[in-house]
């Protein structure tokens, strides 16, 4: 080991400890910091947060990195470290070039945009949370024209979350997805019963909780190195392959919201427990494609949650663990939770109309971002693509544009992410029945093992290092494309709806 | 504000995120984290302990203090922070004498030995435990020998926990209590009937949840500034008198393990969340005498806590979210948490025979420091002592030396603060009643919060600036003494068990 690669280690070290209590003061906050004590870990979080900006961008940093690009430092290094090495240098320059103050300010308007926005949405006060967004849109214009000067910047955006996929790509996958979909959902309205209202009577949060428990071991999370936390908006985060932190919360008079985050965040937990453990603590580990992880999530949540062998196994447990249950068929079940209509919250719609939820607020950041809409006029555009795509209009914005999180902290570009899994998920369900065989069945016999073990070794275990299009290329020998999901769909719903 | 002074609260601030974070990982680690993360964890509290050691320890530290103590810039600061750079200064002369090698061995063995502690306990084996203890005692022998140079060790580790209260003081508090209650036990043990097995049913941990959530909003503890976790081994830990977090464990066939705990704790929580907010992240802040804390505990959890007339108000409630205590009766409950007997383990001993606990351990810890006793002759002369303080001697070690964690981190000296907290119970309880009229009444009618009310101005204001005598002194007009407790454990036995 030459000395210049045992000081990177131990600085990498230093940093990662800067990034192990910045997590951990995030999930903290999240979980369990009582109101009064969230000042508290926001001060700790923009301490450590700027320390961890300090390393990560300091001249030693980008002089080791320099240094062990060099042939002869750079051919002594393991496959992993050369990897490790490439994207820290690439990550140092773009770094590097945002101002210190500018990346202080975006920390702390970020933190102070995410409270606002909490008490914009319980007051349903869109013009609370207005003038944070301004500021918000302005400084990522400005941190993207540092980070990727001369790059457009809703196409840097995007690649933030997920490499080499920008908006050209992104456009032509999501109009197939609307050409196809318009009409599909249109034939399954028209066959659309009332909503079964066994659904919204009492289910104890406490046997919600035995669920999620029973379902978390049923589809391979361990918790020996994962843990479990309740917030009000799920997530899922990690320490190392060792440590996953899932969430959940539970309502009173819905208990499938539970049940499907429990899924969902459960596939994003498996793989992070089954990435190559010598990656942790490294750029190498976790997988940073933000694409790829959601089709991961929703490959549980859908591709396997949604479908009605995956319950055979498991439904009479469910009835034990939450008694209503037990006075619903799975028929009846299993029509619920495929029960498609137009509805307000994303986090809530079926499977197929969710797609129409992502690609409006991918039109919306376009529309932020490249025709430059005033922030006041926001509101109003929602509600005119949700009337277009959904045939609906929110009567406020708790319901509309103020529902999720992910603008008040930056996060402009992460939402095609979720539709992007879905499209991975189609491809990837074809490739996995290739191998495997038929899932139906697989899951009819209770073999989601072998399912998460396929997913594991071809997509999980490599954590980082393989960008999602070269995932995709390698384990369905393809290039990405929608008409796997859109042929999942329709025969899915053709079968569930007699269409 | 002195230029020095401004350059102090800046350190003082840096210094405060590393025990900001170091508390929470602490926290973390005995609530959440999985098995296989707690290495991680480690790894991070290593950090930070060692960072904020050398920052504790550093010359610009040492000359800061230093300058704030001459009379030119002492003059000019507050009352508080005149305290806090008093204490401080103390803090740092200690410190200072502590080789950082040191230092950093007593940290990583501590961790170590708290893991081997666990496994010992489980497998009831003291000989792997031996070694690390054998290590911790040595450590701490060192350690005392740079803290406090001249001075006997047990005492010095004595002065750590409660300052001013030596081995002579503590040796004259413990006598009076032998002679007294050896005698009081003896008769009460003459009148004692069997258990009463309606306490060891089954009792849902959820309903246990709920009902430590209506005890701690009884007794005063705020959710707003405070939370609660579930943990092994229940303790209370606070950031800031804004955010204080109690634990709790649940045995689905113990109840009152879990009711007492909430209540105990919740004394501890109180405390903490009543202190001036102007101490917050300073020295003053926090309370750091033990025994003084043990007392709050201790009056919530025993002076209060098992007196008839605390559940009077809110015994049907209990029974409505645990519904077994619907059939017994409150006249069986009272008897049940009274219930006196020898018994192996403290923290489920009643709260006459943990006196006998705790001057066991104090003796043992005598032995360890005074006498020299070598590790493995331990075992032995805990149960010769136990034998004669409790006429029982425990079949293995897990019920014997191996119940408490306190020696396998190094917290010789701390077990006297539980009966030093005790013994100034006795006497709050009499200047309470002076001040406040007749307590049963008080609690009887509901007016729980007009205790803690009294508590909180008389004690929990303070924080850390009044040294445990002085609020004896302060609150009740007196030198410290055992009479009022042992009088108040004579008169209430009377009673139950008429004696």
């Amino acid at each position: 080991m030459s000395k210049l690669f045992e000081e990177f280690q131990d600085y990498l070290n230093k940093m990662n400890q800067y990034e192990h209590v910045i997590t951990l003061l995030y999930w903290d906050m999240k979980t369990v910091t009582p109101k009064m004590g969230q000042a508290g870990h926001v001060d700790a979080l923009t301490h450590f947060s700027s320390e961890h900006f300090a390393m990560s961008t300091s001249e030693r940093l980008g002089e080791m990195l320099a240094g062990l690009a060099e042939p002869v430092e750079f051919e002594e290094l393991t496959d992993t470290w050369q990897y490790i090495v490439k994207y820290m240098k690439k990550d140092y320059d773009r770094n590097k070039r945002i101002p210190a103050d500018l990346y202080n300010t975006f920390v702390q308007t970020q933190a102070q945009a995410g409270i606002v926005w909490e008490e914009a949405k319980d007051k349903s006060d869109f013009s609370l949370f207005a003038p944070h967004l301004q500021k918000i849109i302005e400084l990522t214009r400005e941190m993207t024209g540092y980070t990727d000067p001369g790059k457009e910047v809703y196409d840097a955006l995007l690649d933030q979350y997920e490499e080499d996929m920008d908006s050209a790509t992104i456009d032509a996958l999501f109009e197939d997805l609307k050409r196809e979909l318009i009409p599909l959902v249109k034939a399954i309205l028209g066959k659309q019963k009332p909503e079964n209202p066994a659904f919204s009577g009492y289910f104890d949060p406490n046997g919600q909780k035995k669920v999620q428990d029973m379902l978390l071991d049923y589809i391979g999370f361990r918790k020996d190195a994962g843990s479990v936390g309740e917030t009000e908006h799920p997530f899922t985060l990690n320490f190392s392959s060792k440590d996953v932190r899932v969430t959940n919360h539970y309502y009173e008079h819905d208990p499938l919201s539970s049940i499907f985050s429990a899924i969902h965040e459960g596939g994003h937990g498996i793989f992070e427990q089954n990435v190559n453990p010598e990656y942790d603590n490294t750029t190498a580990g976790s997988c940073r494609y933000m694409g790829l992880h959601e089709s991961q999530s929703r490959f549980y949540e859908n591709i396997l949650g949604r479908n009605k062998n995956f319950w055979i196994p498991i439904y009479d447990k469910l009835g034990e663990l939450l008694p209503p249950f037990q006075e619903i068929p799975l028929e009846d079940f299993y029509r619920e939770i495929n029960h498609v209509k137009n509805s307000f919250i994303r986090v809530n719609a079926d499977e197929v109309t969710y797609c129409f939820h992502i690609i409006l607020r991918y039109e919306m950041e376009k529309a932020i971002f490249r025709e430059q809409v005033p922030v006041d006029e926001l509101p109003a555009l929602w509600n005119r693509k949700m009337q277009e795509y959904l045939q609906i209009t929110p009567s406020n914005s708790a319901e509309g544009i103020l529902q999720d999180m992910h603008w008040s902290d930056g996060s402009f570009g992460y939402f095609p992410s979720y539709l992007l899994g879905s499209i991975y998920d189609g491809m990837l369900l074809d490739a996995l029945q290739e191998e495997l065989g038929d899932a139906d069945e697989l899951l009819r016999n209770g073999k989601i093992g072998e399912i998460t073990k396929w997913l594991n070794q071809k997509i999980h275990w490599y954590g980082s290092t393989r960008k999602p299009k070269e995932v995709i290329a390698a384990v369905c020998g393809k290039e990405v494309s929608a008409e796997p999901l859109i042929r999942y769909f329709k025969a899915k719903y053709t079968e569930i709806y007699g269409l």
